[in-house]
């Protein structure tokens, strides 16, 4: 198999030498390999100015990421064997990190899968494809999966915007077998259910694990309030791992019904209350009612998707947390988490100390927590790293 | 009680009310109310330009810092009764996250109680006084200690260099009961023994207690090499944890001996290998022996106490890691540590990526670890975070 070129112009090859895998179509000498040349998911062999090759790349022609670094190696171009090979790879890290099958399996760049993420529900996995060259191997992705990990089933949920910048269709729809609408999983000793097919994306969001688990010491005999709670993954942990009471506010009926079924898969519906709605409204009728929580989780979806929102959802995070803040009781502790990627943990922080000192409150910041070790980060590329979650404890001051 | 005022410049007291605790002395109105006018570790009233009072410091004239903000109530002045207060503030949160008394109990700035550190070995407490106003209230501090705590002793550490700029003597000195040379203490389930009298800082770094549990998962049934083991607090622990043989290297023969003392503690004395020698050279030595690690964990000392050994201390741990790196096996995992205050995570993490590089392997970022919530961080004060620990996984090229 002969593979076409793709050459950089001088000095573009510093960052991806320096152990970077993408390719900016600035970077690349079109004079001499002009994009409009590859078509979508076609791999290339990518060259230095000098001719010299750094690797094998997958290509988003249409991309202003034109292309990813698949292998260093020009002998390892994608097709199923590789595709084996690097699941091996991440599964040997997962099974030496977990004793039970749920978790992140691939974490596309970090696990050299770029475009590619699975999330494993026992033998049901559920995969989001998100590059040109991945859904051009899709056939290659499903052997390998069914190869290494023998699942009953498996979903495509290749449903995220994402997709839109790769020129491809969005679409969710079962691979092999039959996925169930509920799926079954543990996280720290606790059983849920999740909605792979009509949830947020994979159905359930594993990345927050270990800061989920740390909710331990803080949560036993508290009263808990859990934002945007979608089915739980938070508030139901905290009741099991001990909180008098737990309160679920998220504005969407499908995701309480969630933490209503998992509340009761784990016999704790008598202590976890749902409420329905937005959750600013919610937090200001709690604080009408003058209700006080011992711990409160404030987890929100990204208020900054893009760049452009970053002055707006700054200062939403900064309302929400203030906000909680106000809802706390004497000696509380809040856990305040962003998956915003363009806010850097820096700036949550000081939305949280000129929070505390707008309240008049001292606040230390106990825990920072990131993503789980299922989610590698590639230290080359800080987009891998996404995940935030600041535990802080505010004192009246004095 | 009337307290001399400490006036600040105009504008000087934005970054206190920000949240900040500490005074430089080129933010004071020396005209006004001039350093030498306080004595070292006499306590007064700050107050904005406008001689409006931001509350009560404690005074280290001579001192950089020459003010530490004890209360943001001019009716807090620091005694015996504020002191009482502040450490059952703090004990509630250490008993609220341990079972067991074994933590720090004060952590200086961030428990409000500047110049002070304590560390608590069940009914020993150890304690560091690095502050005049707090040395001048030793009498106080141990009165408080003895009233919340009932320890069977208490000794002053006092010999950091810390104490220099408060123009503080150094001493070691029983302050209450008989402190024995080798105190008990259980981490993550392990127990050990640790030398408060002769060993380096309190006798034991209670800071990297959620790293060294976080091993577990990566340990079991490995090879694991503790670089600068000390007393075997990495070691051990992957011992306990399951590793199949762990080999400690320190310079200090005394620190191996604690080795020696801890594994047999556990039970574990014939999994732990000691070597006493220069770090550098062991690794070397190994080198050339053609050993290999599954798991090596290096924890130096500070490489960088001052800015001024920013150069030669990041060249060390470049150093440091890189030989650590090439002592991996294929699927080898390493526990990068730094306490250096100067040296930011992320320079750590480029260090760590280069070194992968430049061995021609890949790197995952597994674990991003801190100081424990024993040493709670003040958001204002970047220099009470110092701990970063860095769990990486090197594969293969290719």
């Amino acid at each position: 198999m002969t593979l076409p070129s793709l050459r950089l112009k001088a000095n573009a090859e510093r960052r991806l030498r320096a152990g970077h895998l993408w390719v900016y179509s600035n970077e690349v000498d079109v004079a001499a390999t002009p994009l409009n040349g590859f078509g979508a998911g076609e791999q290339a062999i990518l060259e230095m100015a000098n001719g010299k090759p750094l690797g094998i790349v997958a290509m988003s022609p249409n991309n202003l990421i034109c292309a990813r670094l698949i292998s260093r190696d020009t002998k390892h171009v994608l097709d199923k064997s590789l595709l084996v090979h690097r699941l091996n790879v991440a599964l040997s890290l997962r099974d030496r990190l977990f004793d039970k099958p749920f978790y992140r399996l691939v974490y596309g760049d970090s696990d050299l899968l770029p475009g590619l993420v699975v999330d494993r529900f026992g033998d049901v996995l559920v995969v989001q494809i998100a590059s040109a060259t991945m859904e051009k191997h899709r056939d290659d992705v499903l052997a390998a999966l069914l190869q290494v990990l023998k699942p009953s089933a498996v979903l495509w949920k290749n449903d995220s915007s994402a997709r839109d910048a790769e020129g491809l269709e969005r679409y969710v729809e079962n691979a092999y077998g039959e996925v169930p609408e509920w799926v079954a999983l543990e996280e720290n000793g606790v059983k849920f259910e999740a909605p792979v097919l009509a949830g947020q994306k994979t159905g359930w969001f594993y990345d927050h694990r270990m800061n989920r688990a740390r909710l331990q010491p803080y949560v036993q005999g508290k009263r808990v309030l859990d934002l945007f709670s979608y089915i739980g993954g938070w508030g139901i942990q905290a009741a099991a791992f001990g909180a008098s009471e737990v309160m679920c506010v998220d504005a969407s009926g499908f995701a309480l019904d969630g933490v209503e079924r998992n509340a009761t898969l784990n016999g704790l519906a008598e202590k976890v209350a749902c409420v329905e709605g937005d959750v600013f409204d919610a937090l200001r009728e709690l604080k009408a009612a003058d209700e006080r929580f011992d711990v409160i989780v404030a987890d929100p979806p990204a208020f900054i998707k893009r760049k452009k929102d970053l002055k707006n959802g700054e200062a939403a995070y900064r309302r929400l947390n203030e906000q909680a803040m106000r809802l706390l009781s004497k000696d509380g502790v809040l856990v305040s988490a962003s998956c915003s990627m363009h806010l850097p943990e820096d700036d949550l922080q000081n939305i949280l100390l000129g929070s505390a000192r707008h309240l008049d409150r001292n606040i230390q910041l106990l825990e920072r927590g990131g993503q789980g070790p299922d989610h590698p980060v590639h230290l080359a590329i800080p987009e891998t790293r996404y995940i935030k979650s600041l535990t802080v404890r505010l004192l009246p001051n004095g």
